[in-house]
C-alpha cells in the first residue's frame, strides 16, 4: 500500500494545503465514544430486562402476544436468510470488483469486512429492537389494565430498547472499525476504508424495510378486505383469520423496517461526515474526523435522561408527556454539542461560534420538519380537513384531494432545506474565514455536515418514540381480542392515538435527515472519487508513465449540461417511481393472496364465524411471510444493479462521451492523463448525476407518499369521531377508500424509498472504484 | 452596438474558429420558409372555408352547437383579455429589466418586440383553430347521419385547420423576425433575439392550457358528480343545466390548450435549435441557422398530404384510416429531412449520412413514444387490464393499482429518451468527426438538435389528428342531445373512439418531444450565458478596465455538486409538484362551483328535471368562466415568478456562493474577471439547476399523470364493453372512481406541466441578462 507516497503526491499537487498535524490529541475521544457505546448497549440490556421482567398479563393475552411474537420472529429469520445469501453474492460481487485493479486490491478485504460488520450489527439492531418491542407489547397492555403511567413508561422503555441499540451498535461499529483499520496511524485514509459498512447497513436495511413494509400493508389491507369489507366483523376481531398476521406486520414494518432506516442512516451520514473531516484534516486533524462519532455518543447520553424523564398521569395527553422528554434531549443534545464544537473544532483562526451555528441550523430543520409534517396530517389544519370535505362528494373528490395534498406537501420542506444548506455552508465559511489552507468549497460542505450532524443528536429519542408506535399498536391490539373492560380499552387507545402521531413524526424527520444528508454523501463521493484520481496518477508515476496532474484540479463538477450525467440524471430520477410501481404492486399481489386465504378458511371451516372454532391464524402469517419475502427480491435488486449499471456502461463508452470539460489557460483539456490518455470521468460522473437527481426526485415523492398517506388517515379518523356524519357514513366510506390507497403509500413504498435514497448514496461509495 | 468588436472578441478567446462563412448561400431558404407558411395560411383558410360551407344539419342541432359556441368564444375572449393583460405587464418588466445594464438596452426593444409577436401568434393560432372547430363539430355530426367517410374527412379537416394555422404562424412569425432583425446580416447574433418570440408563445399556452384544462375538468367533473350521480340522467342529457359548460370544456381546453401547446414547442425548440445552429456558423454558415425552418416548412408540407389521403369506408376502423395518413406524413417527412440535410447541411469534412441519422433518431423516438402511450393506455394491454382486475375488490384497489400503473410508466420512455440522447449526440459527433473548427460538445449537441427536428417533423399532422378528437366528441354531443337515430349514434361513437385514442397519442407525443427538446433548450441557455459573458468582457475591455478572459473559457457548467445549483435543483423539482397540486385543487374547487348551481337550478326550476322547461346552460357556463380564470392566474405566476426569483436572488448574494470552481495550472479559479472581480454566475447557474431537474421532474410527473389518467379512463370504458359485470356492477363504480380521479391529471395538471417545462426554458432564456 502506497498510502504514504500517494499522500504526498496528492499534497503537493494542491498547493493549498499545510503539513498536516499529528493525530495525538485527539484519541481520547475515540475512546470516549467507544465507551459510551458500550454503556449504552448495557443501558439497554438493562432496560429490556426490567420491561421482561414485569407482569406480562392474562393467559389469554399470552396465547394472543406468543402468536405475534411467533409470526414476526419467524418472517425475520426467514427474511435474514434471504438477505445474508444477497449480501454475502455482494461482497464476493465487491472482493472481486476490487480486485480487477491493483490499485484498489488492497482495499478489497477491508471493505468487505466492514461491508458485512456492517449488514451483520444491521441485521443485529433490527432483530434486538423487535425482540424487545414484541415483549413490551403484552407488558404495556398487562399494565395498562391498572394504569396509564406504567403503561406509558412500558412502552416508551421498550422502544428506548430500540433507539439505544441502534445508535450504539452504529456507534460502536465505526468506532471500532476505525481503531482496527489504523485509523490512529492514517486517520484521513481510514474514513474511506469504512464506507463498506454503510453499504452493509443500507443494503440490510432496504430488504428489512421493503419485505417488513410488503408484509404490513399486505396483512393490513387483505384483512379489511376480507374481514370489515366483506365479513362486516370490527378491526382486530379474533375471528379475522388475517388479524395475527396484521399485528405481526405492524411488527417487522414499522418496528424492524424503521430500526434498519434509522441505523443506516446513522452510519452512512456518520462515514460520510468523517470522509469530510479527512478532507479537513490540516485544521482539525483528528478530532474534525472524530467529532461526528463524539455527536453520536451526546445523542445517546441526551436520550437516555429524556426517556427516563417521561412520566404522566391518568387525565393527561400522553403526547404532551413524550414531548416533555423530547424537549430535555433535544436541550441537553444542543448543550453537548456546544461543548463538542467549541473542544473538538477550534484551532488558529477557527470561529467555534459559527460552527455552533451550524449545529442549531439542524436541530431547528428537525424540528421545522416534525412541525410541517404535523400540519400537513393532523386534523386540526386545513390539508387534513380539505379531504374530509371532499369526502362528503364521494370517494373521488376524497382521493383528487388527498392527491393535490400529498403534492402539495414538499414545498414547504424544499424551502426549509433549501435554506439549511444555504445557511450551514455560509456559517460554515464564516467559521473558517480566517483559515487560509482550504477551499471556501471544503469550509462550506463541512458546515453541511455538521449540520446533518445537528440533526442526528436526537435520534435515538425519536427512535424510541416511532417504536413506541409499534408497541402500543399491539397492545390495544391485545387489549381489543382479550375483551378486556372499557377503562383499560381507553387507555391503550389514547396510547395508540399518541402512537400513531409519534409515528408519522418520525417519518417527517427521517425524511428531512435524509434530505439535509444527502448533500454530505454526495460530498463524500466527491471527495473519494477525487482520492481515487490521485491514487491512480501516484500509480503511473511510480510506474514512470508520463504523467501529468493538473494542480488544483477539483474533481466537483457533476455537470448537468454534459449527456451522462443528464441520461444519469433522469434515469435516477425514474428509478424512485419505477422502485416505488414495484413496491406498491407488491403489496396489491400480496393482498389478494390473504384475501383469498381468508376466504377458503371461511368456507372450510363455518365454526370460524360463528366463534366456536379458532382460525388458523399461522397459515395467513405462512403466507403473507412467504410473498413478502419473493416481492421485496426485485424492487432491491433494481435499485442495487442499475447505478451500477449505468456506471459501468458509461466507464465502457467514456471516449464517445467525454465528460470533463473544463480548459486551462492554454486551451488544454483540464484534466489528468496517464502517458496521453485522459483519465475519463463518465462512468463516475453519471453515477453522481443518477445519485444526485434521484435523491431529489426520492425525497419528493416520499414526502408526497408519507404525508398524503399519513392526511388521508387522520382524514378517516377525524370523521370516526362522529364529524361530518361519523361513522358508517357515505362520507366514511369515502374516507376508508383513502385510507386504504395511503397506506402502501405511507407504510411500504414512502419509508422505502428513505432507504433507497441512503443505499444510493452507500453503493456509489463503496463502487465508485469500479467507475473510474 | 459593439456586436462586430463583440464577436471578434469572442473568436480570438476561442483560437479553434475559423473565419466565419458569409451568410449569403443560405438566403434563398428563407424565402422558401417564408414562403411554404403563407402558402400553407393560404391553404388552411381555404380548408376552413370548404369545411364551413358544409351542411350543418337541423335547426335543433344547431341550437346546441351556437351554445357551445357562444359559449367557448365568450370564454376565449374574457381569457385572452387576462392574458394579454399579464403579457403587458410582463413586457414592461423585460423592457425596463433590460434597461438596467448598458449591455442589454439595445436588446430590449427587439426582445418585447418578438415577446409580443410570439405572445399575438399564439393567441391568434389557438383562436383560428378553435374558431373552426366549434364549427367542424356541428358539420361532422350532420354528415355523420349519412356518411362516415363524410364525418371522418370533415373531422379531419376541421381539425387540420388548427394544425396548419398553428406549426405556420410558428414559422412565420420566427422567420419573418429573423428577416426583420437583420437575420441575413448578422446571421449568428439574431437567433438570441427570437427568444422573446418563445416566451411570449409560451406564456399565452401557460394561461391557455390552465385555463382551458381547469374549465374542461371542472365542467366534466361537476357535470357528472351531480348529474350521473345525483340525478341519475345519463351523460350529455339536455336536462343537465351544465352539459353545455362540460361541451364548452371540450374546446376550450383540448382543442384551443392543445394547439397553444404545440405552437410554444415548435416556436421554442425552432428558436433553440437556430442558437444552437449559431454555434456551428463556422462550419454549416446561414442554413445551419436557417435547417430547424426549413424542417417546420417540411412538416407542413407532409401533413398537407397526409390529411388529404384519410379516407374511409362504412365498415372500416377509421383509426386504420387516420394510421395510413401518419404513415404517409411521417415517410414524406423523412424524404424531405433527408433532402434538407444533404442539401443545407454540408461542406467540407461533414458526413451528412450521421446527421440524417440524427433525424431518423428523432423520428424513432416519436414512434416509440405513440407505441409506448399505447401499451400503458389500451385495454388490450397488460396495465389497463390490471386496473380493471383490480376494479372487483372496490375503488381503493382499482386507485392503487391504477397509480402503480402511473408511477411505473415513465421507465421505458426515459430509457428511451437516454438512448435517443446518446445515439443522436454521437451521431453528431460522429457527422462532423473531420471537422476541426468546433469542439466535439458543440457537435454532439447540433445532433441532439436534429434529432429534435426530426422528431417535430410531422407535428402539423399530429395536430390534426388531436383536434380531431374534441371535434367528434362535441359532434357526438350534438348527436345525443339532438335524438338522432341509432345508426348515426354509432358513426359518431366510431369516430368519438377513434378521438380518444388520437388524444392520447398526441399527449405521448408532446411530452416525448419535450423532453428530447429540454436538452436542446438547455444548451440554448448555456449558448446564451457564455455569449452574455463574453459581451459583458468586450464591453469592459473597450471601456479600459483590466480584463481577463479565460481562454477556452467554456460556460457549459452546471455542476449539481454545487450549492446554488443544488437548491435551484430542488426548488425546480418542488416547483413541479406545487404546480400540479395548485392546478388539480382549482378543479376540485371550481366543480364545487359546479354542482352548487345544478342544484340551485333543479331547486329553483323542478320543470327542467321533467323536461318541460330548458336550464339555463349560460348561467353554468358563466360561472366555470370566471372561476377558471380565477384559478389559473396563481400556479400561471408561481411558474413564471419562481425562476426569476432564484435567479436575482442567487446573483445578489452570489459573493458567498462561488459557484465557478474550475482551477487553471496555476491554481487560479478559471473565470472570466473585470477589474479583478470575478463574473460571478451563480444567479445563471442556479436557475438552471432549477430548470434542468424541474424538466425532469416534470417529465416524469406529467407521464404518471397523463399515462395513469389514460388508463383509468379506457379501463372504465372496458369494463362499460360489459367485462367484468359491465355498467352499474360494482367493478363499474370503482372504475368511475378511477376514471375521475384521471380527469384533472389527464387533462388539467398532465398537459399544462409540458407547458409549464417549456415556459421555464423560454423564461430564462429571456431573462438570462439579467442573471449574469
Amino acid at each position: 500500500m502506497q498510502v504514504v507516497p500517494l499522500l504526498a503526491l496528492a499534497l503537493q499537487g494542491s498547493n493549498n494545503l499545510s503539513t498536516p498535524q499529528t493525530g495525538d490529541d485527539g484519541r481520547f475521544y475515540l475512546w470516549v465514544a467507544l465507551g459510551v457505546a458500550v454503556v449504552a448497549l448495557g443501558l439497554a440490556l438493562m432496560l429490556a430486562r426490567a420491561v421482561i421482567a414485569s407482569d406480562s398479563g392474562t393467559a389469554e393475552m399470552q396465547a394472543i402476544s406468543n402468536a405475534i411474537r411467533e409470526g414476526a420472529e419467524a418472517f425475520l429469520k426467514r427474511q435474514y436468510q434471504t438477505i445474508g445469501a444477497i449480501a454475502l453474492v455482494l461482497a464476493v460481487v465487491v472482493f472481486v470488483g476490487y480486485h480487477l485493479s491493483p490499485r484498489t486490491a488492497p482495499y478489497a478485504g477491508k471493505t468487505v469486512v466492514s461491508f458485512l460488520v456492517g449488514a451483520v450489527c444491521s441485521g443485529l439492531a433490527g432483530f434486538t429492537g423487535m425482540y424487545c418491542s414484541i415483549r413490551a407489547n403484552i407488558r404495556a397492555a398487562s399494565a395498562a389494565r391498572s394504569s396509564l403511567d406504567r403503561a406509558l413508561k412500558l412502552a416508551l422503555r421498550g422502544g428506548a430498547v430500540t433507539g439505544l441499540v441502534v445508535v450504539a451498535l452504529s456507534l460502536l461499529g465505526v468506532a471500532s472499525l476505525f481503531l482496527l483499520f489504523g485509523g490512529l496511524d492514517h486517520p484521513e485514509q481510514v474514513p474511506f476504508q469504512l464506507v463498506g459498512f454503510g453499504f452493509g447497513a443500507s443494503l440490510v436495511a432496504l430488504f428489512a424495510q421493503l419485505g417488513g413494509g410488503i408484509y404490513t400493508k399486505a396483512a393490513d389491507v387483505g384483512a379489511d378486505l376480507v374481514g370489515k369489507v366483506e365479513a362486516g366483523i370490527p378491526e382486530d376481531d379474533p375471528r379475522n383469520p388475517a388479524v395475527i398476521a396484521d399485528l405481526v406486520g405492524d411488527n417487522v414494518g414499522d418496528c424492524a423496517g424503521r430500526g434498519a432506516d434509522i441505523f443506516e442512516s446513522t452510519a452512512a451520514e456518520n462515514v460520510g461526515a468523517m470522509i469530510l473531516g479527512a478532507a479537513l484534516f490540516p485544521v482539525f486533524g483528528l478530532k474534525g474526523i472524530l467529532f461526528p462519532l463524539i455527536v453520536l455518543a451526546i445523542n445517546l447520553i441526551a436520550s437516555i435522561v429524556g426517556v427516563f424523564v417521561v412520566s404522566t398521569n391518568e387525565t393527561e395527553n400522553p403526547m404532551n408527556a413524550l414531548n416533555r422528554g423530547f424537549y430535555v434531549t433535544s436541550a441537553l443534545a444542543l448543550i453537548g454539542l456546544a461543548g463538542a464544537v467549541y473542544s473538538m473544532l477550534n484551532g488558529p483562526g477557527v470561529h467555534p461560534e459559527w460552527l455552533l451555528a451550524c449545529g442549531v441550523v439542524g436541530l431547528v430543520t428537525a424540528f421545522l420538519f416534525v412541525w410541517i409534517t404535523q400540519y400537513y396530517t393532523e386534523a386540526r389544519y386545513r390539508p387534513v380537513l380539505s379531504i374530509v370535505e371532499a369526502s362528503l362528494t364521494g370517494p373521488a373528490t376524497n382521493i383528487i384531494s388527498g392527491l393535490a395534498v400529498g403534492m402539495e406537501t414538499p414545498a414547504m420542506p424544499v424551502v426549509v432545506i433549501s435554506a439549511a444548506l444555504l445557511l450551514s455552508y455560509f456559517f460554515g465559511v464564516k467559521g473558517l474565514e480566517d483559515v487560509t489552507i482550504v477551499s471556501n468549497y471544503a469550509k462550506g460542505i463541512y458546515g453541511t455536515a455538521i449540520a446533518t450532524m445537528g440533526m442526528l443528536s436526537c435520534a435515538a429519542y425519536i427512535l424510541a418514540m416511532d417504536t413506541f408506535g409499534p408497541i402500543t399498536d399491539n397492545a390495544g391490539g391485545i387489549i381489543e381480542m382479550s375483551n378486556q373492560p372499557e377503562s383499560v380499552r381507553e387507555r391503550t387507545d389514547k396510547l395508540d392515538s399518541a402512537g400513531n402521531t409519534t409515528k408519522a413524526l418520525t417519518k417527517g424527520y427521517a425524511i428531512g435527515s435524509a434530505s439535509l444528508a444527502a448533500f454530505l454523501l454526495f460530498s463524500a463521493y466527491l471527495e473519494e472519487i477525487k482520492t481515487l484520481v490521485e491514487q491512480k496518477l501516484a500509480v503511473a508515476h511510480a510506474a514512470g508513465l508520463a504523467t501529468s496532474m493538473p494542480a488544483g484540479w477539483s474533481f466537483t463538477n457533476i455537470n448537468l449540461a454534459q449527456i451522462p450525467v443528464f441520461v444519469g440524471a433522469l434515469l435516477g430520477a425514474m428509478l424512485t417511481y419505477l422502485f416505488s410501481s414495484l413496491a406498491i404492486k407488491a403489496v396489491g399481489r400480496t393482498a389478494q393472496m390473504v384475501v383469498k386465504d381468508v376466504r377458503d378458511q371461511f368456507r372450510e371451516n363455518p365454526g370460524i364465524m360463528a366463534g366456536t372454532s379458532k382460525p388458523d391464524y399461522a397459515r395467513c402469517v405462512n403466507i403473507v411471510t412467504s410473498a413478502a419475502l419473493k416481492e421485496m427480491v426485485i424492487p432491491g435488486l433494481l435499485a442495487v444493479g442499475l447505478p451500477v449499471a449505468v456506471g459501468l456502461i458509461f466507464k465502457h463508452f467514456s471516449s464517445v462521451y467525454q465528460a470533463n470539460a473544463s480548459f486551462d489557460s492554454a486551451g488544454v483539456a483540464l484534466v489528468p492523463t496517464i502517458a496521453g490518455q485522459v483519465v475519463n470521468l463518465a462512468g463516475a460522473e453519471s453515477v453522481a448525476g443518477l445519485l444526485m437527481v434521484g435523491t431529489i426526485a426520492g425525497v419528493l415523492l416520499a414526502m408526497l407518499m408519507n404525508n398524503g398517506g399519513g392526511a388521508w388517515d387522520n382524514a378517516k379518523k377525524f370523521i370516526e369521531t362522529g364529524k361530518y356524519g361519523g361513522k358508517k357514513s357515505d362520507a366514511h366510506k369515502a374516507a376508508v377508500v383513502g385510507d386504504t390507497v395511503g397506506d402502501p403509500f405511507k407504510d411500504t413504498a414512502g419509508p422505502s424509498l428513505h432507504v433507497l435514497i441512503k443505499l444510493l448514496a452507500t453503493i456509489t461509495l463503496v463502487l465508485a472504484p469500479l467507475f473510474v
